[in-house]
């Protein structure tokens, strides 16, 4: 296998997250949702800053009506169906749109803990490689499988992105732990296994966080990450506007803005529409 | 070949573009663009009182990013490549999104006079209805042609939409004809063939229409076509909130509005992740 292309490869990746979180004092922004899958509104996002996208399999359920899935939560259930090469044109597509310069991690059927186990072939990496991405966005639970996981996932030029999230979660989107001290050193473990970006699940399934601020237990979890590791941090879930600013000061450098953006979306189209019919 | 089915799903889809037309008091839209593809918009806009949606190839090239394509103009360039199947699979997806009373017309490569000649076989034509549309988004240039395409999509239980342009059009979206003299006996041709609803190419090449008004030219155009047929008439191009109820007050019953809504989606989008990176 071919050793310092792949090295060059994720040179190049590491480089434009680290750009983008200089470029934006210390926190970037990773748009996804229908900023991540949809090259239309994916090059919106580039235009007003976004240097960080992340096209993943629930968010292409949603845009393709998949099953009739209408909601993220539906969509967790049916993901593990998205066919790669669906995600992989998507992704080619966002590139070819939004240019070089801009980061793309990408959800892949298989890269999350699905509901129904799917495998991924040397010649599925190699394709997600050739699809132009930077990066594979992870989902897994066990340390010991995201080893195997970014061993491949590196051999191919992709840098992994993965996450801790709560042993009590509805939808697990990462490896469990509870106290901040299991939290720092899980993070630890993810850094030593060779996770190149280690985030924490904030929105405890998609129920958000009130009032601006973050939950002292969240705070806690998020300041022992921020604290543990030194590759960039991200959070994902329940981050708004409101709020933003405190995961800022917490030193969280990547917040991943998703179903914000698709409500947004919506709701200017919805006003827009009833404009028209009325 | 199978004839009462396909007579009972064309009045099917007739019934729900009539009544469409009558519950908004007889001018509805056509909403089309992310609105026609993505099945999340395409939800966005049915929830704000939307009943038509045209799900068709060129704004598909734009999602799905085809070959680097950011605008309409070069989208129509590339969008004979786009796949059948991932027309069908979008179209699929916002119908089981949207549920059955919406009514979906459908632009495939070769249902328009493309850069390069479509031809469509039986089994296309099957899947096509298959899929779960109930028209055709047409823009073919002839007669003729129009003839031959509504009897094979009749055979197929598919209605058919198609539109008069100007013989100058930059892009070729319809059948051409300059005077309200040759807009009249064009429009009562296409209606002989059968054509179900009969439009005309309203935005002169994207340029759109200034001022809340209907050129004249175009306005004495619009009411030609509104006085030679019986069908529904269908306005496409240019269309805004400004002039909207003008082209309401010439009598079309359809208008068709897409780019539009691609921007209003974009620019909450751009507001939004702005707010986010400053």
């Amino acid at each position: 296998m071919i050793k310092n292309d792949m090295k060059l490869k994720l040179e190049k990746g590491r480089k434009k997250v680290l750009d983008a979180i200089k470029e934006h004092n210390g926190t970037t922004l990773l748009s996804t949702g229908i900023t991540g899958d949809d090259a239309r509104m994916a090059k919106a996002a580039v235009d007003a800053g976004a240097k960080l996208l992340e096209p993943n399999h629930p968010a292409l359920a949603l845009a393709r009506g998949y099953k009739g899935v209408n909601n993220m939560d539906d969509a967790e259930q049916v993901r593990h169906e998205i066919k790669l090469e669906q995600m992989l044109e998507a992704a080619h597509g966002v590139r070819q749109v939004v240019g070089e310069d801009i980061f793309i991690t990408i959800g892949v059927p298989g890269g999350f803990t699905e509901v129904m186990p799917v495998v991924l072939s040397d010649e599925d990496f190699m394709n997600i490689a050739k699809s132009g991405v930077d990066a594979l966005h992870t989902h897994k639970s066990s340390v010991e499988d995201l080893k195997e996981w970014v061993e491949k996932a590196h051999s191919f030029g992709l840098l992994v992105d993965a996450y801790i999230g709560m042993p009590t979660d509805k939808h697990i989107f990462g490896v469990p732990a509870e106290t901040p001290e299991e939290v720092a050193r899980v993070a630890k473990e993810m850094e030593a296994v060779g996770v190149d970006f280690i985030g924490m699940m904030t929105g405890m399934s998609y129920e958000g966080v009130k009032g601006g601020e973050i939950h002292p237990f969240m705070k806690a979890r998020l300041e022992a990450l921020v604290g543990a590791v030194s590759v960039p941090t991200i959070a994902e879930g329940g981050i708004n506007k409101g709020n933003f600013k405190a995961f800022k000061e917490v030193g969280i450098n990547i917040l991943v803005i998703g179903t914000a953006l698709d409500n947004i979306a919506a709701k200017a189209i919805q006003l827009e529409v009833k404009e028209f019919l009325k």
